[in-house]
């Protein structure tokens, strides 16, 4: 049994482990006050070219997206998403539990489009009852998209433009982030993101931790407080450290990079080898994650030696199903890929 | 000037202001303890023909929505509404800020159709991810609808039958609810709400009262300690006669009825003038509300005369704007209207 | 049967109803809007010397303590209250379903003093460990209190000081302060409490309204949006004409103090009556609220004529209960109540 | 520079991060469906002699708390804690930010006493303004409590047996349970809390696990849908391998109460010394936690060498401080300290 069944189905990258393993029976103190944690900050803020930037360890997506989402809100807010982002289908109401509407806008691809994305702003300012309505306060992308799309500079920089505009942070999912930074098909860069963005998290749990998220705040716009905030929210990691070691690890030498890159390269292979196996491609995506069309009887015999992802019913016969690759796939896996598909 | 602004211009009918002003000076415990609700609670079964009801008198439709919702869901789900409801758009939010998300599906003139939700409810379940999603928990239909589009007994029924079969409860929106028993293109009776909805309300702030709501839980499944509920939501009149009054007072003599059908009446008539003054109907409303579509420089020179509701913008140079009447509308207000259109 | 059970056991004043009978049919438009709130607010700014201040009126005690508290704290933050405070003990939980601590702290007969205040923000903030707890962020407290009692402008000026020096707002709940304003006892004027507190609110439902309360933000203090907050809270009045005509009513020609000060005879004429019966007061109360530690088997003959209050078990044979007068209790009430004593 | 500044200073421990680094690589289910996660609740059932049981697994304590009272009360219920419980003050208004108040009663060195307990809930239901009130919906203990004490078989079987008269589940923070389960100074087995809560905890961060926490819910009563609830919450931790593994290995040969009795030995060690060089303990914990009340200057010094926690101010010039003992504490340590006291 071979899996591409996610991003995450391996622990941590063996650097990552051994770090952890040396540093394990130091005494530290607890909650991020560690000097691992804050050897991380300081890499991060480095490769960011943000010298200003707070940076914040967290364990999960869901709870970094809830958590930041919600402490930079006002309360007769809500934070505006593609329909298909993550925080609007899959982290089961994260945000509405926190009190705030995920206000669903059209997309393409996983993306929101700058025009659409103007036109819903102006006309809610221009509703005379927009008093009664939830104010747009935030705008949430991910990136790679949930699709394992992209957005390009000009993309995001016209994002950038009309959150400036609006007044209302521009906010950026990256639990994927390592994989979007070094697909052959972007021209974004960390720094571009630091720039651009608000606010933003540098993925983890998917690209070589075992667990974490790294939240930048980049326009010293952290929450006051936040620790606090993190603490009420049942977020704040006893062991701290946990996470600094592991972060201090992949921003060490590049290994964040580099280990997305692997990852990278295998998709690229991957798809490959999916279109000489004569398999439609869902979306042509330029990182980790493809997406397959696939006849339900072909993915039944399928399964019973590839473990994959059901993504969503394509119609009556076909399911688009999700194969992923990580830092931890190997040009095995893609050998035995080959021959059973 | 004249007002068709809304249903809710005037104070309360003047048979309900004098009973208030009648039992004024009466000493009565506070909270809905009073006989004028228990009165009330009696008249409103008998008219449902539900003698099993559970009543509870709330001030305002926002806060029922939010109680009743909340109330009824478990955390882990939302409540199924048009994209139009009420509950969606013009709550600001109410219902996220309970926790809960409003799973919006579309709709046509305002209502769900039972197709679209099958659909939407099958498709759930048949998502092999759906346990990290918001699990629809109830359904949320508003009769008249935003739109004063009504749902034939064929329709709800259908929706009835859905929800059963899915095990959620179906919940009807009744803020105009009045307007929709009496419309001349209804077969639907309050018995068939009563016996076709788990919990509904009766309007009472557009429909003869100054403020108030009725929820009737129809099948024995008002939640535990609702009282302390209301309460612990800041919605526990203290001085809950004034709901009792005043219901008491509309489910007397078929007054609730009587002034409803007056609405009706005149917004036929409104209906025919708005035609014969060359006006295009947004939509062809069987009850109180009519929306026109209008070329925006003369409805600034309208709005001379007449208070009317902003709806939304029709396209770059008209105006979608709503006309309403209600029990306080007079066949003078409509003879002012026909010499300035 | 005669009636000491509350401060809200009739309906409203004569002179409010009848305000609110004359004006019941002119077209207003809603939420506050009209010219009856607006024409109240600037009364009460008068009243309380205070141009500035923002005036908005709610429905009742419970959801304006929810509102305004829930709105002016940030997140990490809680209220402090006496452990006998309204929002501690009997608003079923409206504040921590908002989210947010109540911080109960140390009492004398309802008021909270200025040393033990000041002793636990100090040692709050001088715990190492305060990053992990509820961090105090406004000071909550009635006059009269929930036991009748009345700060002095002295024990008021020292709370308002302790409150600067930690910076953050002091908010009194004023559900009685007409009582409180026009007491035998007292040397406390509105205009005080506008100069010394941050946030307060001048109850209605308890003096004169058949509902309504109506608060005060004296310091350009107000939350950004904040009829949209009171929107999503449930608590925005559709008609809100009927809250300004009332709060327009009450404070013409001095009509709120002059209810509150036939209140206060009547009350001081109450305890006359009690102590002359051999009733032993739990407390000496200067305000309509009177508390008086009665024989159970005695409390159960009470009881067949007069309708009290339940406050708490003094003991084993004893229950403390309230007879509270109001601007509608009469003379003859008192003298029934002398024969059946 | 030594420490015994808290239980959590260390990462893992050895064995549970060699099983962390054997399993890396192998690919896995995520969100706790992997087959560590299933052999790891299959322990701990055999272990709690408890089939029934549904384990469910955490990151951390707060979290822990938050989630499962949360989930178990109803939404006008509170839970009834000691005023020195973790949730109480040390977790930043977690169960406050679920909507849920924290209903604190006295305590004696950190535990609830019985008598104490069923007075309040006797009171709560004979007062007759209850329904105005946060019903206590669930009782909650810690064990060992935050002050290293510990129930005995007696007191909990009278806590569980006033719980069950009134119908509320009993709820057991194990944060430290190894440590107090090992205690020389209990008659507690594991067996007896499965039999006598209703829900409990079986701490990891704080003994052996580098995070998480195993949730055993022992009556057929975890709430519907958890893993939802989790998920919502923000809890659900993508890799659930790393706790399934961790537990697994801790209830493998023991090891859990392996070195829970190696911590309770040197606390026992600790205690001694602390005595023997005439420190004053401010309470007698039969646990991992030793309390000392130490003249401030004398603290300033000992900073220099030793980490330790401060508690709480004694007087003006003496502090509470905590010294706390782990599976990580080692013979060298004690020695050290001994040397610098």
């Amino acid at each position: 049994m071979i899996s591409f069944e996610s991003d995450y189905i391996a622990g941590a990258h063996p650097k990552v482990l051994a770090r952890l393993l040396e540093t394990n029976m130091e005494p530290l103190s607890g909650y991020g006050m560690d000097k691992y944690c804050e050897s991380a900050r300081e890499k991060i803020r480095k490769a960011c070219e943000c010298p200003q930037a707070e940076v914040h360890f967290l364990v999960g997506g869901t709870q970094t997206n809830a958590i930041v989402i919600s402490s930079m809100l006002k309360e007769y807010e809500g934070v505006v998403a593609a329909k298909t982002g993550h925080v609007s289908l899959h982290e089961a109401g994260a945000i509405e539990y926190t009190g705030h509407k995920v206000l669903e806008i059209e997309q393409e691809n996983g993306k929101i489009c700058a025009k659409a994305l103007k036109a819903y702003l102006a006309t809610f300012h221009g509703d005379e009852n927009h008093e009664h309505m939830v104010f747009p306060g935030m705008v949430y992308i991910s990136h790679p998209t949930e699709y394992g799309t992209l957005y390009s500079k000009k993309e995001l920089r016209e994002l950038a433009e009309i959150c400036h505009e609006f007044e209302i942070p521009l906010y950026m999912d990256g639990a994927r982030l390592g994989y979007g930074l070094v697909s052959r098909n972007t021209d974004v860069k960390l720094t571009d993101i630091a720039r651009l963005c608000d606010v933003f998290y540098i993925g983890g749990t998917k690209v070589g931790a075992m667990c974490g998220e790294a939240v930048v705040f980049t326009k010293n716009n952290a929450p006051k407080q936040f620790m606090t905030i993190i603490k009420q929210k049942g977020a704040l990691l006893a062991k701290g450290r946990v996470l600094g070691v592991q972060f201090n690890t992949l921003f060490t030498d590049n290994l964040y990079f580099e280990i997305s890159r692997h990852a990278i390269d295998l998709a690229e292979r991957l798809k490959e080898i999916l279109l000489n196996k004569g398999y439609a491609l869902y979306i042509n995506s330029p990182t980790n994650q493809q997406f397959v069309i696939i006849e339900d009887a072909r993915l039944k015999k399928l399964k019973e030696t590839v473990a994959v992802s059901f993504w969503e019913k394509y119609d009556e016969t076909h399911t688009v199903i999700r194969l992923a690759t990580s830092w931890s796939t190997t040009e095995e896996d893609l050998k035995q890929l080959e021959t059973v598909l």
